[in-house]
């Protein structure tokens, strides 16, 4: 199993429960990182208000129990006929059943610049280079006069899904109630915060009632929305707009695409859009034996052969059936084909605003929503250590419109080998 | 006022009360990094037990009520008849008076190798990076069986002062109550923690009742405790000693030796053992108009013409001083000398052990000396919320033995933009 992300770890737990209970399964767990992230709430970790380590989990501490295998490393290549997955340490493992949970990477949609000159929001490595980068154009600014004319205070955020609604709503909070505290020389009407979304409205996936109100809210608190516009090129010093405009701008945060992981590649199958992995009712990619792909890698379709979006709730509901499917196999019963059951969508905009939308066509928006949100990220995230850290941390930001967690750690400043070492985990140590 | 350590943080807030009650006083505090460090605590992090957010302190935060001028930036040089101190970016700040309080650095004693590859331990960037390695060395070794013979899975601690004797007895429990289950194909017997100190006894400060007792519960812990013994050399597979032993390890963590930060040589004055700035009892640095030093940076002497420790009551007694000092100047009312007040010392070896002695003379030890010291250093962290933090963690270690923050987050591994930013809050952006 390949991935420890929502639907791979749910796989993993379920499947090693089975497997101590008697049953002839034994799971091996491979990720690049020795933790689950719990990527809901990356934005927040990226704008200071929570810690890094409240939305990351170790994968042993939570598979503790139960104990499948678990393996620190990347899969760089899968060979179906031998049923052999190498890593990139060039170690191997093997296996019977092959599940692919690796999810999605940002795409740079092949715009100039946008690869090296935007920050990604995917790991908890991603949102605390972007905590630490925001940081310190806001120390920069607060001394340097010229930092107030040179895009210093200018931020971009690509997108217009719910990650980059969240960030953008998320950072015009983190400016008005933390910065203008914390720099009182700094003139916070000069901050930008501008969110680009090449479509014509916000949250394709909602409502527009929805989305116009989510617009609304953002404008409200200081947001830039500009809808219909595309990126067409970046640096580290100005943004590029597809209509030319050109805009000082020093940050640049990518939240406008995302693709199937490049693991998908490795199997030598025709991708769908995306670069997913089309699977079947019952999660097999189409031409590979004994291989599933679950969540954002996979392409599946809905009952209506829609494709599934690329969300948390389709990786868990992945998860949770294939357990099935593979115990029901080994116990020689039949499964029903996997349907998906959609349970609504949300998505915040800032304190007690938020927008939701239920399958029956209920929506509502505003505190309820807030607080609707609030409790169900709770009880997602995995693990009471961490629930109890991001309800102390939301509760300590909400009354105290205090953001404990700005702190500039970067892992770069560390002295002697420190800086240097272990560029990956998946890398053997240097021989003597 | 450089430094936002012990002593400069304490100096400034209390300085910035003083301007805000009318005096004519205004602070610029100057710090490399945006928080304050509760360096007391760096092994627990090191060691997986605590959040590296936990013991991190944004000065700005803290300092928010009396909102001195706060400045990220590093001094690299000092004009003491211009009265301006230049930093990295070639900003400069004018001062009436100036206090030197960046305190110490590690230093490797000219020792061949140690330099580049060994690991520091003086802030949350040097703690985060023996954390993240010493985890990895864990995860290679689980899967791979070379590991247990190259040296992987041997951990030598240069230094037997409090920092080494708490860093290894925090790593022999981390082995002990957390890897042993998390990794169940790892045979933790093979795990080696050497701690190797020049002097022949450990923590030089102490009694050597004391000594004795932390050795003996370091060695009933799995340390191995090598006294009398110096490193050579080293690299990042081994590690030579003094008598000629080659050991193969691929982790050495330095504390056997701290330096005055290299600030101290930018004054043109004559420096003090460990390039430490000699001060008088008035803590004024010697032969230069106008500049203090407090701290690790200074040298003191006490009554009996000693130099005093580089500890933090010191550091925090010469903050004290040095707000009374400056306020009675400006008042223009006499300020005695700065006498120090020894209160005790102690360190602790792990759960329910730990030394400390009082300067009467009682010394006391085992589970109470524990309790003193959580204690002590609950009350010397600064902030309720990381107040709150810590203790959460220690209780949830205790009760479950179970280290949370055993997570491998490393910034490197950012996508895009996110791994190659800012190497220095202190650099300015690129131009355009």
């Amino acid at each position: 199993m390949v991935g420890g992300g929502f639907g791979g770890l749910l796989l993993a737990r379920e499947l090693a429960q089975a497997g101590a209970r008697g049953q002839p399964v034994e799971v091996t767990l491979i990720d690049q990182r020795n933790h689950h992230t719990f990527q809901p709430l990356l934005y927040q970790v990226a704008t200071a208000g929570l810690q890094p380590q409240d939305i990351g989990i170790s994968l042993r501490a939570t598979l503790r129990r139960h104990a499948p295998q678990i393996r620190l490393g990347e899969v760089v290549d899968i060979d179906p006929d031998a049923h052999t997955v190498t890593l990139a340490d060039d170690s191997s493992v093997t296996y019977d059943r092959l599940v692919l949970a690796a999810g999605a990477v940002s795409t740079d949609l092949g715009l100039p610049g946008v690869a090296d000159h935007s920050f990604g929001l995917k790991s908890l490595a991603d949102a605390t280079a972007v905590r630490n980068h925001v940081l310190r154009r806001f120390e920069l600014a607060s001394h340097d006069p010229d930092a107030h004319e040179d895009g210093s205070l200018t931020f971009v955020i690509a997108g217009g899904g719910p990650t980059g609604v969240e960030l953008a709503g998320a950072l015009a909070e983190l400016v008005t109630l933390v910065v203008s505290r914390d720099h009182p020389d700094l003139d916070t009407s000069r901050v930008r915060i501008v969110l680009v979304e090449v479509m014509d409205r916000l949250l394709g996936g909602f409502s527009s009632r929805s989305a116009e109100q989510a617009r609304r809210e953002l404008e409200r608190r200081g947001v830039e929305v500009r809808l219909g516009t595309g990126i067409a090129e970046t640096t580290d010093t100005h943004v590029t707009f597809d209509d030319g405009e050109v805009l000082l701008a020093r940050t640049l945060v990518w939240a406008a695409g995302v693709a199937a992981s490049p693991l998908a590649q490795t199997l030598g199958v025709e991708l769908g859009p995306g670069g997913r992995l089309p699977v079947d009712r019952r999660l097999r990619v189409e031409g590979v034996e004994d291989v599933h792909a679950i969540g954002d890698i996979a392409l599946g379709l809905d009952d209506d052969g829609e494709p599934l979006p690329q969300v948390a709730p389709v990786a868990i509901q992945h998860g949770r059936y294939l357990s099935q499917l593979i115990q029901d196999e080994l116990a020689r019963e039949p499964t029903r084909p996997f349907t998906y059951r959609d349970k609504g969508t949300m998505a915040t905009v800032g304190r007690s605003a938020a927008v939701a939308e239920l399958p029956n066509g209920l929506r509502f928006g505003g505190f309820p929503a807030w607080i609707a949100w609030l409790v169900l990220h709770l009880w997602m995230l995995i693990g009471f250590k961490n629930r109890v850290g991001v309800l102390f941390s939301w509760f300590w930001n909400y009354l105290f419109r205090d953001h404990a967690a700005r702190l500039i750690v970067d892992q770069r400043e560390a002295g002697g080998r420190g800086a240097a070492d272990d560029s990956s985990a998946a890398t053997a140590p240097p021989e003597p």
